[in-house]
């Protein structure tokens, strides 16, 4: 019982498909719209000199009875300073009945794969069924996770892709992996005006995405902004769209959706839904073709408890993993 | 670089003296009133159908650049339901500088300790240099330790022992151990009535020290009370009393200080120094033999931290604990 399971980033890898992720996801997204989740805002240490910062992210699933936080660092030196990913994290769950550490496991992969899993999600729920045409903002590995989840639930042909780095390699490598699909370097312009789903997947502090640019039917999700400051959209968007927020009280604080929410655009009762009431069937989805539509994801600990129970239960049951004491059996 | 160090309590127990614990909270209280520490408020998930919580105690020391999270359950449950203790902890230390975990570590023994340093540094500050009675208000293990500690410090004779229960095995054990102080168990109000160092180490609800029984000259080390509602002192005695907080902040929150705060008894200027200032010299410590001082003791995350780091580096010289890996090296 006081046994804690150790799951590197290889065994959560060998573990954990994105079509489980997404799943896991939806199952937490309705959860914490059933008030079966607790939720405490997240907490940040800001490490200045070292251009760095660590948060802590915590949740509690009273549906699953586990308790988890993910501790993840934001180092952007990391690379070349240390030879290391700018983004550690390490995901710890909790048996809720009696405070045990169940698992501790590498929480890297599993915070890109559940934050593509959102990104699928909000299209599954708003997107037009027959968009084919992506475009990507964002030329980084959610950039990739994004498409690589997408493609398993859309028919997608084309990916216009706008970064302001990368934008080559991401069309090769992504070529390679999905050959079914067209990927090609535009601008920003170009990628909106052509698509049906436009993905904001950067760490822009400004707007990327205009709204002279977004024609009507279009789904967008906003993922990349989760901080106070970070932004990925023209404000105007939100004027003319029907917004849902993974949890509206993030997403006015530090999704894009604070910049309209700040500046008094729209208010509370602009915001459509959350999206777990949609998966609830509370709230409905898109409407018609017609509609513009904008999920912005801040990222709930929700997501990460659920996709890290996943990963635990299945280690359990392949014999996966190392077992450590970190309380000593007679304790 | 990515190895992580995990100590369970044996070797933290192997690694960790009282005496050294004290120093690493001395320092950890200093660094603290330098404003080197940053402290977030405590996160608690309740999960009241199992009558427990976790809380998580996170903090960053900028002087040893390490960040530490201390994660620990309250579950008063556990000894009957699961042959467990209630309080379960696991501390995880981080390198500032790029977000590694160097350490994840048992943080019972460590929080039994720290804790009990707190109060010794509070006498150490605060108390006659010829305190040789003592009134202990609990009988569980952290009043256990507090006796223990302060035998170090200060030529203790006697101990006067008051609890709803565990009086006579709290005496009886603590007895064999410690051969030159007699203990007895008593009421409280004989036990304090006859000290010159007072200590509370209960989870109590209600004062249980009561101002009456207090005589010039006393110290009162108030250690149990740590949340909203918890109360073991007599709020008169604050009105009489040379007050001294671990942190201004938490203490008025949900140290003993609350209780009088709160109900407009003292404000902020009756607030005498946080402990560090005494260390640091920018304040006065106990001024005359007749002065009754409280020194009020939530816990602090910096205490956690720098008492583990110096296990940890311990630990590191003398080749004690696993190295588990938690990333894969070539991540």
């Amino acid at each position: 019982m006081m046994n804690t399971l150790l799951l590197n980033l290889n065994e959560v890898q060998s573990l954990l498909t994105i079509e489980d992720t997404v799943e896991a996801v939806k199952a937490g997204y309705m959860a914490f719209n059933r008030g079966v989740v607790q939720m405490p805002p997240v907490v940040s240490l800001m490490a200045h000199k070292f251009n760095g910062e660590m948060d802590f992210k915590m949740g509690y699933s009273e549906q699953e009875d586990i308790i988890g936080i993910k501790m993840a660092g934001g180092y952007w030196d990391n690379p070349k300073k240390y030879n290391l990913p700018s983004g550690l994290a390490m995901i710890c769950l909790f048996d809720a009945a009696n405070g045990v550490p169940i698992c501790i496991l590498d929480g890297t992969l599993i915070t890109g794969y559940r934050t593509a899993a959102a990104g699928t999600i909000g299209a599954l729920c708003l997107a037009r069924k027959d968009a084919e045409n992506i475009a990507m903002i964002g030329t980084g590995m959610q950039a990739r996770l994004q498409v690589m989840a997408l493609s398993k639930y859309f028919n997608i042909k084309n990916v216009r892709v706008y970064g302001i780095e990368g934008q080559e390699k991401y069309v090769e490598e992504m070529q390679s992996q999905h050959p079914d699909i067209h990927f090609s370097a535009t601008s920003a312009q170009e990628a909106v005006e052509n698509a049906e789903i436009v993905i904001t997947a950067t760490a822009s502090h400004n707007a990327l995405v205009y709204d002279q640019w977004v024609k009507p039917g279009t789904h967008i999700n906003a993922i990349g902004c989760d901080m106070e400051g970070k932004q990925e959209l023209d404000p105007s968007i939100f004027m003319r769209a029907k917004i849902v927020n993974d949890s509206r009280m993030e997403c006015k604080k530090r999704g894009d959706t604070q910049h309209p929410f700040k500046a008094g655009h729209i208010t509370d009762d602009n915001i459509h839904a959350e999206i777990g009431e949609i998966l609830l069937g509370q709230k409905c989805g898109r409407e018609n073709e017609n509609e513009i539509t904008i999920f912005d994801a801040t990222g709930l600990s929700v997501q990460d408890i659920n996709t890290s129970l996943f990963v635990y239960r299945k280690a359990i049951k392949n014999n996966v993993g190392k077992n450590i004491e970190v309380f000593d059996v007679n304790i």
